[in-house]
């Protein structure tokens, strides 16, 4: 899956709410009630991304989650971040 | 508990190794094999963390874990930080 151009990432983020597209890569961030339920989430998405075997860049404070989606092999954004970004989202979704 | 002078971090952080003061915080960071076994540290470390009710902020990608610690209502590093060093040091210690 090769590197995807703006134009088809910012076409692609169409279909998502809250994520941008920025240095090489999309990135979304999500406040939770607290440590727990954000971590919770985290669990959740470390384990799909295992299953992937693509994984995110992110960051964790109390109740903040940021993420940003990259393909190192590829030094952008490709299909497997989209994929990934779908399985996040439907995560958030079933927490909700 | 109050925050605490350079001085005294310093001098506690002499029985820590690869931590560092600077900016209010104190920071280190570690290399695991794979997204799995980071993970499933930090995993330990949140559960640690929620029992201790005071909190990292931490960032992951891929195999590497950034943690910084500090004490949000008094504005730098208190006892509680270094409570909180000192368990994941413990939880690094038994996961190697």
């Amino acid at each position: 899956m090769g590197k995807l151009s703006d134009s088809e990432i910012e076409k692609k983020l169409n279909d998502f709410q809250g994520w941008t597209y920025a240095k090489n890569a999309i990135h979304t961030s999500f406040q939770f009630e607290n440590f727990k339920e954000a971590f919770t989430v985290m669990t959740r998405i470390a384990f799909e991304a295992e299953a992937l075997q693509h994984h995110p860049n992110w960051a964790n404070s109390y109740n903040e989650v940021e993420i940003s989606l990259s393909t190192h092999d590829e030094d952008g954004v490709t299909e497997k971040d989209f994929k990934l970004a779908r399985a996040i989202e439907d995560i958030i979704e079933a927490s909700n």
